[in-house]
């Protein structure tokens, strides 16, 4: 890890400079992510790579929590900030705060990505209006009882929470 | 890939004893997950392994996405249906539609899920309540300008969507 300390616009030229890399090479859209350490260390710096890795979930902020989650070997990012070049998606959104990452600072904003096609803000506003909008997304409930036996399981063994 | 045909019930119970396997060897929560192609050809069958593989994104939709993408060679799984023991959390529910998956079956409820102390309802109620509250996540925006140059650019390629 680099202990080198930074301002928060040379770590977003960082995530700028990933992402315009990874889209001109045609491995994903135009989006860059950096996450920093409590102590200032960059942890990682990365971005969009969607289409080189056959993976929609590799979004620039999926893809530098999971590099510093290996980097902390830890699922914990506790006390980092995260630096995005476009306001999170859903997913990413809940990926931050399952991270535990308490601080998010973006760049553009979900109109400025709608503008260019992506639909982000479609994706908030399925979960806003409750979830039912069956040309998104059917969500059916199915073999509740089995699944249940999974959490009793769970329970009964006293497993530590993450 | 397995080229036979499954009903369903027997999907999720794939699902659950994935899930039991990595729970009970500590990699992670009592969560699977399975997805089906249109041809029902098994792609995927997964579990949570946030703790084993030091991953907050890894739970169990996640790690099923990433499973099929590759399988498929693609990031896109038109046509697929995905299988989760629990309701998926909002960053497990944006992976499935950037995944462009249009059918979600769910064994557990978020009830359930919330009775066991996991927090996926927590993370939706910050969402529909507008993401506003600081003691959840801090979004600040900082460098618009310089990250616009980023879709400009993105733009000015013509590049293809995703």
């Amino acid at each position: 890890m680099i202990k080198t300390l930074h301002n928060d616009q040379s770590i977003m030229q960082q995530a700028i400079k990933q992402a315009k890399k990874t889209m001109n090479e045609d491995l994903g859209g135009p989006f860059g992510a950096a996450i920093i350490d409590a102590d200032g260390t960059i942890l990682s710096v990365s971005s969009n790579s969607v289409l080189g890795d056959h993976d929609p979930t590799a979004h620039a902020e999926v893809n530098a929590i999971r590099m510093a989650g290996q980097k902390k070997n830890s699922h914990d990012l506790s006390g980092c900030v995260l630096y995005t070049t476009a306001y999170p998606c859903p997913m990413c959104l809940g990926a931050i705060i399952w991270a535990n990452i308490k601080t998010l600072v973006y760049g553009c904003r979900p109109e400025d990505a709608d503008a260019i096609g992506f639909r982000d803000d479609f994706i908030y506003s399925f979960i806003e209006k409750g979830r039912s909008d069956h040309s998104v997304l059917s969500i059916k409930e199915k073999h509740r009882d089995e699944c249940l036996k999974l959490f009793e399981e769970y329970q009964s063994k006293n497993k530590t929470l993450y």
